[in-house]
């Protein structure tokens, strides 16, 4: 079966894996949609983007993903509120960013047209999918990396963009405790940190494993320079509050540029808490741990939303964090769902109706 | 037709596309030999390896090599000599190193067996491949990347390893002018640098095409922190000549421990070439070709072997670096390679029959 919405061909899957899920209890980016969108560039340019059932990709051994890492995603979350109206939140910012990240990595921009578009056409055909049970999403990975094939260690001349959705339940289950790093790095100055680019996923994993080892669920990376600032969690931008102070590090080349960072600096500060953006000393976090100003931290991210930190670990010393009543973190957490999930005013105009 | 070569099973093509290749005329790395080596893991081990034709690999679009860049590689040449004996060089070191990567990037490590009998099989049954012309090899790519599924980011369950070979020509045509690098960096302290991940490749490729533009074919990469030391090349380590003294930088969590470069060093010594292993400063380079102590420079690296430098740019000036008569990289190009495809002795035990 064949149909064109917004201009983009689809081709239907003939059969439905949606009776197999368990839409009660689901976990993150384990089981995928009956559909995904794809769209490759070759030729020097990106050809229509079609919607074609949820499938394997066949590359030639060559390709260079498998060999130069030459790829970059994106995490977005799509809603479906009580009268079946799709939603999601701030969408052209992924957008960019994915350009953002692709121009660090030499590969070539998107139409914003071919992102938007078709990202909307394979919502349609999958809002099955789009789980409604509270904490639960329609997780929406893009992703674009080089296809193209031969060993010379230069930018393909061929890639591949493709969509795929994943209907998700939280990321962490329950509070997370992480360890300050003091000896590996996430990514160098003038480096790919600010991009979001597969290659700097893979580097954090032996690092989080040995922080797993020892107790902790993530890691905070700090300055390859010194150890001496926090930078960001694995896949979250940090937050802390000092007294009555939300502080965040600022964006960096090393740094993820976060959507939900960026909306929560403007929640906070629309809700009459004071906010500073500027480096975060590991010296000033462990000193406000000690005299007990330091009230709460937590992660920011699409995946996990607003994820409180029950807990950090450095240099071989543990400080608890434990829960207080006016968290922050529990407040603006609700603030930006009920935004995301049409339970709220949106003032600020980040929601965006799929239609 | 099925077949056991080193307890090894062999699936062999059905047809040889070797007659449709110029082996007077080879590139670098575009055309690939009939077969392929194929091992995967699952279930918490590596399966037996298994020699294949040639043919497309088939993921599920949420493999995590395509979110997360997961994989290393490794590059190594195989030589026929005019007896028709098949020549490798060092490739334990390779196999070592390969283990090394898989171990920073979270991947599990291969039985030395299945890599060192796997190789043998696979290049005793395309033997027919390795080109005899003088500056050609087969090059050969053994390479690990994550084949399991999800979206969660770490690290996947399931992996596969892959040798692929290509007849290869030279990898630069020509002299090589570089861009010593002020902005952009390719490794962090605490990094991925001293890894071959796939990822370290693609973060260069932008800064490179910037270079290029600009009228030179290779990056000199320098510490991310403050750019005052020369670090390595795209795909080589580094050598300069001041007055008669060889010097290459140290290697460190950020540099890769290149097998050219360490056998390089050993043949100097050998031959009576003084030699430094010390941080070289770009101060240092710039000051010596102004003043006249620079005598040459070159790269190392087994897809370049040798590859001579006739200038570099640095801060909007260009210095160029005229060739001279006994130029060292010259001479130990020679030593290497005439080892390496047995023209002479190898008093090192570096030579690896293949049989
Ligand atoms: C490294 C890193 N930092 C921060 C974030 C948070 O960004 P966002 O809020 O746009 O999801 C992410 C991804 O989600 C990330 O991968
Ligand atoms: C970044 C980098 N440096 C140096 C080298 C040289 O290493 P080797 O001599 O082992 O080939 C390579 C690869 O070949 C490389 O990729």
């Amino acid at each position: 079966m064949s149909a064109i919405i917004n201009d983009i061909e689809i081709i239907k899957a003939k059969t439905t894996k949606i009776n197999e899920v368990d839409f009660d209890n689901l976990t993150f980016g384990k089981v995928f949609s009956d559909h995904m969108l794809e769209c490759d560039f070759k030729n020097g340019s990106w050809q229509a983007p079609k919607i074609v059932p949820y499938q394997g990709i066949t590359l030639d051994p060559s390709a260079k993903i498998f060999h130069y890492g030459q790829s970059v995603f994106e995490g977005m979350k799509a809603y479906k509120d009580a009268n079946e109206d799709v939603w999601l939140f701030r969408p052209l910012e992924n957008f960019k960013r994915l350009n953002i990240s692709s121009k660090r990595l030499a590969i070539p921009e998107l139409p914003e047209s071919y992102f938007m578009e078709g990202l909307k056409a394979l919502l349609e055909v999958d809002k099955n999918w789009i789980p409604t049970k509270e904490g639960s999403s329609l997780y929406i990975r893009p992703f674009v990396f080089a296809s193209g094939k031969g060993f010379h260690a230069s930018p393909a001349d061929e890639y591949k963009f493709i969509i795929c959705t994943a209907p998700s339940g939280a990321y962490f289950s329950g509070k997370v405790k992480v360890l300050i790093e003091e000896t590996y790095s996430r990514s160098a100055n003038g480096g790919v940190g600010f991009a979001k680019a597969g290659g700097n996923y893979a580097g954090q994993f032996y690092p989080t494993q040995l922080a797993v080892e020892k107790g902790y669920q993530q890691v905070i990376w700090t300055d390859d320079t010194n150890h001496e600032y926090i930078e960001e969690a694995g896949a979250m931008n940090i937050f802390v509050r000092i007294n009555n102070t939300l502080v965040t590090g600022p964006t960096s080349d090393r740094i993820l540029d976060g959507i939900t960072r960026k909306s929560i600096i403007e929640l906070a500060k629309a809700e009459g808490i004071p906010v500073e953006v500027r480096k975060i000393s590991v010296k000033e976090v462990v000193e406000a741990a000690k005299n007990g100003s330091l009230k709460e931290m937590f992660g920011a991210g699409t995946a996990a939303v607003i994820s409180p930190i029950s807990g950090f670990g450095y240099k071989d010393a543990d400080y608890d964090l434990p829960e207080i009543a006016d968290s922050y973190g529990s407040k603006l957490k609700k603030i930006i769902t009920d935004i995301q999930t049409n339970k709220s005013e949106d003032p600020f105009g980040w929601r965006f109706k799929v239609e």
